[in-house]
């Protein structure tokens, strides 16, 4: 009998008869003999809605409040959620976050998780019931009740599994699992059956937006066992592991994750001395704008040339800011590139292989794609390529490592 | 200063608009050097929106799972306004009931609150916020949500008020404050500026419903001195007060209420003898049915007639019942009218006062109106007549206690 807890999301429970198909399962899961705890999100619009009700009255709402608003979608689901099982003559108990008390610190709006009481909940699955918990929401000191920011529900269902030691965390989505690619690209693009946590974070920050990446690396630290699979298909989907358990004969690539949402920026001619990276990126972060990619290299006339690449939709913002401060740093030129596009590799293989940039580059270079910027991590290979190129780029790299089904 | 508990309605905070309106309003009392304590309900609709969804899934919705469910109508409003006061500059803090620790029994979708901590609340008015509480909610001592059923805001706010030991608890509602008798049906009907708790609970429970019965007994046994005011108008409105604080030249009658939403029953011919009258209506309550009026009379050929009302949508129902059990008990004939209608004069004067009665008889007899049943109790006379001369009665009546503006 395993101890599991299964986490549903918004598109899954986004219809009262979607929630009894929620329902259907977690029965089905309880018939095999396993104690269920359930994490649902609001269902899907819903905090987009309370959101808009906020914003109408303020442009920045008050995150205390914003906290007491948007909480009421996942409350409404867990409700419904267990009138859906005590229907189907299972018993089932919902409980908020405040009332689970998932203790968080007084970040509104983005609070972090410190403790879970984990009694309260075994006490109800010695009794035989559902567990049914709010996700995305907890309780501070001082009683007032927090969010943990977009998407928080899948951490708060892997901060439960590592609470109550469960056997496995399940995230219910509307896709099969994790792939080596989008298959939107790639026909043959193959659903992973395993994966280590470290390609989820590289495969999830880059894009394939399977599981937020906060999840990750909280069942990466707490070693819990996470899978993802589709709400509406029987598949066991990918299970994300620990490298250990990874075979000897394992793919040195596990997928190729891209992006198309980025700006790239340039700051050419800037005389090479100490602190000029600084001067020219402070300011863009002080504008609260994401830096992704950094890349600067020495040329030979004692300047250098500063790239990064920003969020397509801060491009203007992001190159006012630069052409202000341009003079001040020396700098020759500012150009900024919005049709450019980001394609990675990612594999725990590769920190072992040599070859694999290699290769990468040579695939590009077979067809006619220049790279115009490289950044490479232990376990993942970046470029950034014409955008144009984008499909021609991840489809032929997906064939040249071998990816297919 | 004073300290004021200020509950708004459905109707009142029905959209951001009025919810802003709601925030104007505050805004104004606290400048005038007041502590306030808001008390609000759901959005007008949304707690049957709400109730829609359960019962797409339960016909009869787990009560508990109801409660967690429906108390997030009141955590949407209590927040939108908390924003909308911060906007204005105004600090102010909303509280879920559980927050506040409105603590309650556990009977679900009834609940009865048993204490408050009122500490947590002074606190909050000694730094100088508005506290913003959520109507109608609270928790029993294992942590459930609790609710404490239809209306129950305005509960909510008399026990705040007593908790506190505010100096008035003011209801703001869609009408000006309570009247002589409903405006729609007597055009010169009377703005009450004063009407005692004992009045208030008879015309609240004969149909004129401003203010919800057990919120007015709530406000009568802890002495709340209560208010019922427009939230759209500037008017005083209406203070329920002790019958103490009644000047002595006050009016014998207060009001008219009516009510046609009865049906009346008569089971003729029983034999008159002990435990009949249980065996009639026994049945009737047992099934669920509420019976309002009871009259029964001894007739001379030793049986009697036992003749009571039912709400109109119950009248079937206790037909088939009772239709079933008349041969057991001897009865001769059950009759059923739905074209009832019941006038009620209400007022403390009357207790001293024995003409009223007759003179309510005597206005109706000179408009040729027949009187089917009489009841009468310390403070108040009902007759039911037929439904085509409810509206003549009330005018006349009216007009006969002198009780126009």
């Amino acid at each position: 009998m395993a101890l599991l807890v299964q986490k549903f999301g918004g598109t899954s429970v986004g219809s009262v008869e979607r929630i009894e198909a929620v329902a259907d399962r977690i029965v089905a899961s309880q018939a095999r003999g396993d104690s269920i705890v359930v994490v649902l999100s609001a269902m899907s619009g819903e905090t987009n809605r309370l959101i808009g009700l906020a914003e109408q009255i303020q442009a920045h709402p008050t995150p205390r409040e914003l906290d007491v608003l948007v909480s009421t979608g996942e409350q409404v689901t867990i409700a419904l959620l267990a009138m859906a099982l005590h229907k189907r003559g299972c018993e089932a108990r919902s409980f908020t976050g405040s009332q689970v008390r998932i203790l968080t610190d007084s970040v509104h709006t983005k609070a972090r998780i410190r403790e879970i009481d984990s009694q309260r909940i075994h006490d109800e699955l010695d009794q035989g019931r559902v567990v049914v918990v709010a996700g995305f929401q907890g309780v501070d000191e001082h009683g007032n009740i927090t969010t943990l920011g977009r998407g928080g529900s899948d951490t708060s269902a892997v901060a439960l599994a590592a609470a109550l030691k469960a056997d496995e965390c399940q995230i219910y989505t509307d896709v099969k699992g994790v792939y080596t690619t989008d298959p939107r690209v790639v026909d043959d693009a193959r659903l992973l059956r395993t994966i280590t946590f470290e390609e989820m974070l590289e495969l999830a920050s880059l894009g394939a937006k399977v599981l937020q990446i906060r999840s990750v690396e909280f069942a990466g630290k707490y070693k819990v066992p996470l899978r993802v699979l589709s709400s509406f298909e029987d598949d066991p989907g990918t299970l994300i592991t620990l490298e250990d358990d990874k075979e000897m004969e394992a793919p040195i690539i596990s997928g190729i994750a891209f992006t198309r949402d980025e700006a790239k920026v340039t700051v050419s001619g800037v005389p090479d001395v100490p602190g000029v990276a600084y001067k020219v990126l402070g300011p863009v972060s002080d504008a609260g704008i994401e830096v992704d990619v950094i890349v600067q290299n020495v040329s030979a006339d004692g300047t250098t040339d500063i790239t990064f690449t920003v969020k397509r939709q801060d491009s203007q913002k992001t190159r006012d800011i630069v052409t202000r401060i341009a003079d001040s740093v020396g700098a020759r030129q500012v150009s900024v590139d919005d049709r450019i596009a980001k394609v990675s590799l990612v594999g725990v293989g590769m920190k072992s292989h040599a070859g694999i940039a290699s290769q990468m580059f040579r695939t590009l270079v077979d067809e006619s794609i220049n790279i115009q910027i490289i950044t490479t991590s232990e376990i993942k290979i970046s470029v950034v390529i014409e955008e144009k190129y984008l499909e021609l780029a991840v489809r032929s790299l997906h064939a040249a490592f071998g990816l297919e089904g």
